[in-house]
């Protein structure tokens, strides 16, 4: 492999990260967050990568977000020392895991049960208690207690528990849904203040609908993990452009069987059959007319009708995935360059940690 | 991590492979090939272990079929001493690979085109020829020449080169298109001897069929691949049940937010958002009436609603995905069992090679 050199002299298929929108992305979303007066805390799912996450901290944001606690050891180990777990830490490995990590970082997590809470409270030592928040479902119908009641009811709960501190509330919200949010945020801290508990974190966060965080009075930290790379579903949720999407999936036309028929050697292994609502699987950027129809494994199989002019064999093309988060848990590498001159090959550290 | 024990002592999401299953699904398919006269050539895409590669050519298999460069480069270097590579091998760097792999163990590569045979031609010494067979498109509408015709004229500018050597034809049929098959194969036969070119193998492949191969009179080899582990759109083809499955993911209960709702710690990053035609993202295997119906990166959404008995929260249970072969290109290890005692953790070694 060429150490440097223009992106097209890679091997195919591989992940390409534009640095200068990486970083404009970062700035952009980072100065909203400033004049918003929120707290940024982006989730890692998207990128997977230390270097990244500390472009983001550097950048003015608190701490960062994971989902799974093998993930977080990751980022820790990289020297990251505030980390937020947006999951149900419950098994007794991980919850082994959740202690060691508590001990070394300045780590938070998320409960939506009294199963999940007593585990916590009979692993963690009450010389340092762990913060907890309460996920809320306020609409988006996955994790999370039902009512702004049984929010505070299990606010109570945790506040019970000697090694535990009740520290906020937490809702991931399904994108146009402030008013639920909100709604679901005030009811709770008004039995909050009843109950006489303090609350000093209400986390929302997603990146389709970042820049309508104003419209919160109650909301005070963010967590958004797709704005850093942006995607073809953030151009469709008016985010941003194809021209602000610093992930492309560079790939080769392997065969041309018909007039009107291209195949790709990316398939669901490269760009994944995460539609998001579309019927087709990426954006092609440089043959914006053409249709990525299908895919299996290791092909995509693109219908060129619509192109007046049409891509040959063993040309490389690049695609901007429907969903680029998923796109980096199926990759050891990306490669990361500066309008088109890549410099280095950076590893995926935290690609794969399932739990 | 315990070393053996019960599956239901590992730590969730884990994928695991019952190998008294696996084992059964070699035997039964190599049984089906031998009595049908057909040379099995497995695919390893499903299981991307060498040692599962092993089993299958201890059962009789001739070969294995690689789809990339870099995962029969993994299997090179385990042992496996014959593969063929059904892909359009182009690009320097892979192209350069390939001669490394054909000088130390008998490879064999397909093309569908004249840039893709000039490739290999300008690559290999004629020293040691390289097998070459052309694809063709039988219906699958992906890669391959499109008629009989155009099979023999690049048949014909194969054996034109003195670095290569036509071997036969290739194709990866759509489930029941074993009459489009058979007549492209007879055709194109027809015309090679006219040509006078021999073609000594007839290649097709798929594990939905599998069980109807003994129908062509002119395949003689056989490639599939899904069937060592078998999964729901297998037993939804009819070619097994769901005691034939032998890869689960195991999962917890995260999270019981209402009555009719569970919510598992395996999402598109366990199971992958491939439907496959149906309309949910897999089989659970411990509450058959549970529909998974939707998935994010780390979680899966279960229905409960139609479930007499329902799961409760830390409650570890097994799914059945949908298409096992993409689950496997995301794990980096699988848990092996007999009837649920598993004894040891593989590597997957060519996950995530993706070209």
């Amino acid at each position: 492999m060429t150490k440097t050199g223009s992106i097209f002299s890679l091997t195919t298929p591989a992940v390409l990260i534009d640095e200068t929108i990486v970083d404009k992305n970062i700035a952009r979303v980072q100065k909203y967050m400033d004049q918003t007066g929120l707290k940024a805390r982006p989730h890692i799912k998207t990128h997977k990568i230390p270097e990244f996450a500390k472009k983001q901290l550097a950048a003015g944001a608190v701490g960062i977000t994971c989902q799974k606690i093998s993930e977080a050891e990751v980022f820790a180990d990289a020297g990251i020392p505030d980390i937020l777990l947006t999951f149900n830490i419950m098994g007794d490995e991980k919850l082994k895991a959740l202690k060691a990590l508590h001990e070394r970082i300045k780590l938070s997590v998320v409960a939506d049960s009294r199963e999940t809470i007593d585990g916590l409270a009979s692993t963690i030592d009450t010389g340092k208690p762990l913060d907890v928040m309460v996920e809320c479902d306020t609409g988006g119908q996955r994790c999370g207690v039902q009512s702004p009641r049984e929010a505070c009811d299990l606010a109570q709960y945790i506040a019970e528990q000697p090694s535990l501190k009740f520290v906020g509330l937490m809702t991931y919200p399904m994108p146009n849904t402030e008013d639920s949010v909100e709604a679901f945020f005030e009811q709770t801290a008004g039995l909050l203040k009843q109950a006489g508990l303090e609350c000093p974190i209400f986390s929302t966060g997603g990146s389709p609908s970042l820049f309508s965080a104003e419209r919160s009075t109650i909301a005070n930290e963010y967590r958004a993990g797709t704005y850093i790379y942006n995607d073809r579903s953030l151009v469709r949720a008016g985010h941003c452009g194809f021209a602000d999407c610093a992930m492309h999936i560079l790939t080769t036309v392997v065969s041309r069987p018909t007039e009107d028929r291209a195949v790709l050697d990316a398939g669901s292994k490269a760009l994944t059959s995460d539609l998001l609502g579309f019927t087709d699987f990426g954006y092609v950027v440089d043959y914006p007319e053409a249709v990525i129809t299908g895919l299996s494994e290791e092909h995509a199989v693109v219908d060129l009708s619509a192109c007046t002019k049409k891509p040959k064999i063993g040309e490389k093309i690049r695609i901007i995935p429907n969903h680029t988060c998923v796109v980096s848990n199926l990759m050891n590498h990306v490669y990361v360059h500066r309008d088109g001159e890549f410099d280095r090959r950076i590893e995926v550290a935290a690609r794969g940690r399932v739990w």
